[in-house]
This record gives structure tokens, sequence and C-alpha cells, in this order.
């Protein structure tokens, strides 16, 4: 079927907006009419090329979003046909079918297993979860990448419990997942710092017990005056080394623990003195919050159902796909959250 | 009482052998008389000075062995004269008494909360746990260092199961514990790296399936021959950045991590592309294995009494107290495992 897709055809160019035809489903591939679709960082550095040379364009692009199943193609047995599903770039259980390549007037465009910038995508199974019960399908796009890696990254790799003290380090729509995610545990202090006021004023929406401007003065300085013994945790949102060295610097001696959920640009370096692993720090990893889908998508789903913070407000206002590129404007200025993409929005 | 120590008078020179008198004892202390004591890289380190400037000088050191209480101070409550202890530089239960202070002909000599390279010391009590039952003192002064940093690495850190694939760099008296430890724990394969042939030949003798001589080409590509997904879990013991550098490469992606327990110097730089952490591996630190002596030294003690490995072999002949400087020689040239010092050896 033809389609509506936002693509990249040039890295550091707008996104083009494109009618493209649907392939035929492969063992393993799901056709899904996507209603929401988000945006985060990962985009922004898709699109401006900072993840090196893009071998693929033209190319699809987005990894979170919600939709309904329209056809399956065989050997998919996880969904049927009218399901709502919550697509998201971690992989679930199901199989994984591989990219579609799409039809744009007679010249190739390459998917990987999954995009959502789009209003119909080609998905493999395994990208795909059942929409938690009761949870709308705009909210439930945070599912598909930040309330997995943001929430996940607290309760998955940071364990945090009651009582810890968390310093979440860029409270875009990732690390707001992770203010809130410590909050509901019962972590206190939860300080947040960012750049922006707006991103600040969200944090404190969002259970921040404390914030933190990093124009006021030395970000270690502040958060000392806060936890004079340092910070239990830390969750690293921005994929600056220089603010991974702060992260480290801040937890607490024999124990802390700073987790780097920002995207580092492919060519960046991040230089520390070693001698903070034998005070007993470490400095971890994650895949998309150690989540896995089937286990913890619906668990989340009812934190954020439940929850007394305002998750609507992680969102913008809706987009329509033809704005895809104000979104991504937006997105970058830090004006708002996490984008929003409406695909019957026109 | 007079006793003999070996101090550090001035860094990059040899310890003096001194006679030195101890001073009463403060509430929360205890005298012991060493049985043996150990070394490891930390003291070299302090006596080249490679811990930055030393304020200290002159002062006793060592932070591992076995002895025997002589006189308790006041509040002491968990040992008596008479008990046969382990003395350790990791915390447990019991008074922070804080140094002694020795005298030296009239000079002041300084002292941490325990100190071992001597025939009689003052050690606070919470630096003391009672000799696991059935374990030779000379075997137990492992328990004071290399055994909680190695093993509670590989069980407390890294949490090593049966069936990962583990690779420890640096088969001294630390990776060598790291070694036996996952090896007991059915770690497969358990890979040994180290640049001198007689710890390589320890590290097969303490349960390595593989080892790796640097010297015959890039050590991650003959890791790569053994596991070629990357290995689940490295332990990196030699302190040094590149190897750090390798320990977090080899590891496998979503989920891989490197513990470093090597030393670094005061100095250090170690550089790395954080994304490594977006894919999901993990660099952690660690403040002696993570171990709690009064939870986990009767079961280290209990592992090195029951295994099948050589556990003797770790430790070099004995060496006097007069021949501490031969010993840190031979550390430092790599020619033993880890040394052994009897103080009632003349």
């Amino acid at each position: 079927m033809k389609t509506e897709a936002a693509l990249l055809v040039k890295t550091g160019e707008p996104l083009v907006i494109a009618t493209i035809e649907t392939p035929p489903l492969k063992p393993g591939q799901v056709l899904v009419e996507v209603a929401y679709s988000g945006a985060c960082g990962t985009q922004l550095m898709e699109v401006a090329g900072d993840k090196g040379e893009d071998k693929w364009v033209p190319h699809c692009l987005g990894h979170e979003g919600t939709g309904t199943v329209i056809e399956i193609g065989s050997a998919v047995t996880k969904v049927k046909p009218g399901d709502q599903v919550v697509l998201s770039w971690i992989k679930g259980s199901g199989i994984e079918a591989g990219g579609a390549v799409y039809d744009w007037d007679g010249k190739p465009v390459n998917a990987g297993g999954v995009t959502t910038f789009q209003r119909h995508a080609v998905v493999s199974e395994n990208r795909l979860t059942h929409l938690p019960d009761g949870l709308p399908m705009d909210v439930a796009v945070l599912l598909g990448c930040a309330a997995p890696t943001g929430m996940g990254s607290v309760y998955n790799v940071l364990n945090v419990k009651a009582g810890d003290s968390v310093v979440v380090f860029g409270t875009g729509g990732i690390g707001l997942n992770a203010v809130m995610a410590a909050a509901i545990a019962g972590a206190s202090p939860v300080i947040g710092v960012d750049l922006k006021a707006a991103r600040r004023d969200l944090a404190r929406a969002f259970g921040a017990t404390h914030v933190i401007d990093p124009n006021e003065g030395d970000v270690a300085q502040q958060i000392k005056a806060i936890t004079p013994h340092g910070v239990d945790l830390a969750v690293e949102a921005t994929g600056s080394p220089d603010v991974m060295k702060t992260a480290i610097g801040v937890t607490r001696m024999q124990g802390g623990k700073a987790v780097v959920i920002g995207n580092a640009r492919h060519d960046a370096a991040l230089t520390i003195n070693p001698s903070v692993f034998n005070q007993g720090k470490s400095l971890l990893g994650t895949w998309g919050g150690d989540s896995v889908p089937d286990r913890d998508y619906a668990r989340y789903g009812r934190l954020i159902s439940g929850t007394r913070y305002p998750v609507r407000d992680l969102l913008s206002a809706p987009y329509s796909l033809e704005q895809v590129n104000e979104a991504l404007d937006d997105l970058r200025a830090g004006r708002i959250g996490r984008p929003l993409i409406d695909m019957r929005k026109r």
C-alpha cells in the first residue's frame, strides 16, 4: 500500500515527507498503522550525522510509537490484526525479521526492524508489545523508548531504593522518566540538573526535590551542598563526556554508581582518573535500561497510568507528520520534553 | 614495648628496618604479635611514591597479615588476648580507633588503622577478623587483601555464575584469586592474561582454561579467538589504563561488565569512547571486592581450605622482615605471586 513517511535523504538536511510503497510482508513482519510516534536524541543525532557516516540513506526513522496491527506476515503469533501495540527499538520476544525496504518512485528506501516516522510501517514481530490496558495511545509512546530507558535505568540498572539519594543530569524525555521513577520508588533527595529552565520546571513537577542550573555555578559544588558525602546514584542523560565525568565524580565513595544513558557522539572521548574505580565507584552502561519489553512494559504502563505525576506533560502538544522537522527543531532547542507526532493530524 | 618494623622514611628509597616503641593502647586498639605479612601492589606504589606526595613519612606499612592478640585497649570486645586473627585493611565490625604513632628514638612514626610490616602492631579493632578454623596462619594472610579483593570482585561485584566467560588481566596475587574464584564457581572459559610466563603458569594451575601472552600479539584478538562474541565478564588487576580500555573493549555488547581492581597511579588517565555505555557495557569499581570481613572471610577461608587448587603456591617462600626490600623487588619484577613475610624468621 502507499503511505507517507518522513525520510532521511541526506544527513544535515531536513527530513523529506515522501509517499512510499510498503513491501509485501516477509515471515515475522507486521504491517502497523502508526497512531503516534515520539522522537528522541537518537533521531537528532541520526539527522545531524553525529553517529558517523550513514550508509543507509535514504531511510525511514523513528524508534518509538504506538499503532494498530493491520496485517501479519507468516509465522507471526504474537499479535493479530486489530491489536493495539507499542512499537519499540528494544527487542522483545518474537521473530527478528530484519528491516524492510520500501519503494519511493522506483528508488529503494531502507528501514530497520522498527521505524515510526510514517503512517504505516513494516515492523519486526519482536519490536511489538501489546498496549497495556487502559493506557491512552498517545501517552503510551513513552513505552517505546523514554520509559524503558529512563525507568529501567533506575529500577533494573541502579536498583534505586527508598531513601537513596539520586541525581539526574539532563531532564529531557528520558531523564524525566528517571526522575519520576526515582521519586515513585521513594528516593530522596532527587536532584534534577538541566540547562533549560523549562526542563528544570518539569523535573520539579515529576518529583525532583531539588533542581540545579549549571549556569549558576559549579554543578558538583551545588550537589555537594545538598549531599555533602556524595550522592548514592547518578543518571547521566545528556551524552556529554564532561557531564559523565561530573556524574561519576559526585557519587559517594565505596558504592556510588553512575549510569550513562545519554547517547554519546560516535567520536566522543571520556577521560577520567581511574582511581575512581579504586574508590569503589562504578560507571554503568545499559541497553535500553536493561528493560525486557514482555516483562517490563506492562509494569511501566501501570506506573505511568497510576502515578500522581502529570505524565501527559512529558509529551509536547501533537505535531503532524508534516511538522516533523519543526518537532525535531523544538526538541533540539529544548523547548519541549518529548515530541509527540500524531499521524492522524493533517 | 620495643619491636622491629620496616619503615618508609623517604619515597623511592628502600624501607628501613628500625626498632620502634609501641604506644599505650587507645580505646578500640589492639596489640597484635604479627605472625605473617603479605605485600601487594599498593605497597610498591607507596614506596615508589606513585600515590602522590606522602605527607606521613616516616611511617609503617603493610595491610594484610595474621597474628595473635597480645593485649586489648579499653572498649574492645571483638577479640581477646590469645586469639588468632587476620589483619586486613578492609573495615569490618568493631571500633575504628584511628592510627597509632610509634616512637623511633624520639621521632614519631605514623601508622594507619592497620600495618603489618612489623613484629608487633597496634591495630584498630575493626581491622581484625578471627582466623577461620583450620586455616594455617601463613596461607591466611591471603584473607587480608588478595582473597577479599580477588574473590570478592568475582562473587560480590561481578556475581560470576557457572558458564560465564571470564577474563582476568594480570594474574598476580589478586588476579590469581579472581581466576580461582571464577573457576570454583564454574565459569568457562576462564582466561588469564599476563606478561610473565611464571604468572601464566600459575593462572593455569589455579583454573584458567586459557592463558594469553600479550607479547604474542594483540590481546583483544587473542581473546576474540576464544570468545568470538565477547566475554561476559572481565577483571582488570593491573592498574594500567590501557588494559582497562582493553578490558571493557573485549566484553560483550548488552551486559558485558569489567571490574577494575588494579590500583591506578594517582595521576593516571583513562580515555574511552563513551559509546561503550550505550552498548550496554559497564566499568565497575570496587572497594576491596565489596567484601564484608565479618560476613565473607570465613567463607573465603573455607574456599581456600577446601579447594583442589594449590593455594600455598599463591605465596612465595617466606622472607624475613629484614628481607622485606628483596620481597618487594621480587614482587615488582613479577618473580613471585604474593610475598610472604615470616616475622619469626631471622
